[in-house]
């Protein structure tokens, strides 16, 4: 899997994935309240909503991008409808097609882990058919409960060719609390993390990369030098651009020197584009989604000069 | 919400939840075939067959128990079906006045968990009318991610009178790889997070105990003895007894001397009885439920023996 992902990213010229985190707030006033007026105050009208405005976003953007990230998070506060639109954007994308990274953070042990990992990249068996639940292409996992929680995970990677980020070093203020402190070998938790993750992966190389990756935030840049450097094969998804404060200088130290090993996710910064600066004085809420594609330029621009020019 | 926990263990005299979490193997043929029948080789037909066994475990154990402990990540493998199949067993477990602890194992960082935290136990608000998503009345939640992931659930349970169990030492075999690495402090990473679930809890107390509980695996009795001690007003959800190895002798340590504090939970164990000795060779799968039945009972004073006669 990480192979196509990342030769999407060398096609598009574009080493970055749009969040589609669509939190009710950011939807402008007129989608919203064609979809009450429509459904009423109910959870199927948030849903059709969110798939409204997603698929905006993704007509305005999907030429440019190789890859998208919807945040199940957001899509499950809305109950089944919400799930059914997560599941509506995930084949909208691919129709599209878009590599699908399903944010969904999932962890747990054995079979259970083994049963979410089948939700989202496998297939499950019902009598003799096999179907695909969910079927996005990655998806984000938890490692606290180690590796029986992560191998189900790796096994149905290899399985259906599918790729993972587990994550490492978390992009919000209290990562540190727990990934921060020193453990055995004398390194921090997260550098423990990162090995772990590296030996994961070695069981699914796919060419000069694994499919199982890491998630290191943006806002760490000096922890993600370190971990660049500790898993050299291992593809990072980097969260905290943006909106959460990493800037494209901090990026750089994320790739490996070829300019790839890492793809940079703006959530709100780019569906939101239009209600901020400098997008809000020129995209009215109508326009919102022809914000998003000049946010996303912008995001591709800022980067690649970061990258390449510097 | 923890206060109400406590008033239906101490009543039915049953500190045990029994974990329905139905993968189809353990789902008798006669019900796989109905559904099927009816539905073809669909994921309805497999949520279906799901709903139909829980009900009927529900039906025969409600009696003799507090609360069900329904895992998500086996109905989330069967996509929306599935997770209609986990919102419908939600209500049916409350009409017969069970508490549902929803296995989600969820966490995130700020508006993103607090997504998680309002889709399980709160409410979202479309327009001016406010809808409760999942609806359970607690939740299993990950650490790894800090304050910053956890604090909106502590906020969520305040505002909705709801609990959750944070991870802390699990009962995988793995579960030490991280959870067991010597931190800063000098003790293990499980306790340090154990201090964080107790500081989290004080935010939230309801009676002599707090709506903030922690999970700590049965098949760890010496670390559930030590974190015991150091969280005394902390509920602990209790897996691995049963199937996963966990011996009622071990279980004493999880709790206080009043003899409340923990809940123990079995799930194999319990909904998969029909298929084990002592039961298989009295039951057959036609009467799965009533196996199920037996083996709560058998639990109860397996732990009650435990408890209060030795």
């Amino acid at each position: 899997m990480i192979s196509g992902l990342i030769d999407a990213i060398v096609d598009k010229k574009a080493p970055i994935v749009v969040g589609l985190d669509p939190n009710l707030k950011f939807i402008p006033d007129h989608i919203k309240q064609a979809a009450i007026g429509e459904k009423g105050e109910t959870l199927e009208a948030a849903a059709d909503a969110v798939l409204t405005f997603n698929k905006s976003i993704i007509d305005a953007t999907y030429d440019l991008i190789p890859a998208v990230k919807p945040q199940i998070a957001m899509y499950e506060q809305f109950g089944i409808p919400g799930l059914i639109a997560y599941k509506e954007t995930v084949d909208y994308c691919h129709s599209k097609g878009l590599i699908v990274i399903g944010d969904v953070k999932r962890g747990d042990i054995g079979s259970t882990s083994e049963s979410y990992a089948i939700a989202h990249l496998g297939e499950i068996k019902v009598g003799e058919k096999s179907i695909k639940p969910f079927d996005e292409d990655m998806a984000t996992v938890n490692p606290y409960l180690g590796t029986d929680g992560v191998k189900p995970f790796v096994d149905v990677c290899n399985k259906y060719d599918k790729g993972i980020f587990v994550l490492v070093k978390t992009s919000n203020p209290s990562s540190g609390e727990f990934q921060d402190q020193t453990v055995d070998g004398g390194g921090p938790l997260y550098e423990l993390v990162a090995v772990k993750v590296r030996e994961w992966g070695e069981d699914s190389m796919d060419g000069a990369y694994s499919n199982v990756g890491a998630v290191v935030g943006a806002t760490y840049p000096e922890q993600g030098e370190k971990i660049r450097k500790l898993m050299p094969n291992t593809y990072i998804l980097v969260p905290g651009y943006g909106a959460q404060g990493g800037k494209a200088s901090d990026i750089k130290v994320f790739f490996n020197k070829d300019g790839i090993g890492a793809i940079v996710n703006s959530s709100r910064g780019i569906i939101a584009a239009y209600t901020k600066e400098p997008y809000s004085g020129r995209f009215d809420a109508e326009h919102f989604a022809d914000a998003s594609r000049e946010a996303v330029r912008d995001m591709i621009s800022d980067i690649n000069t970061a990258l390449f020019d510097t």
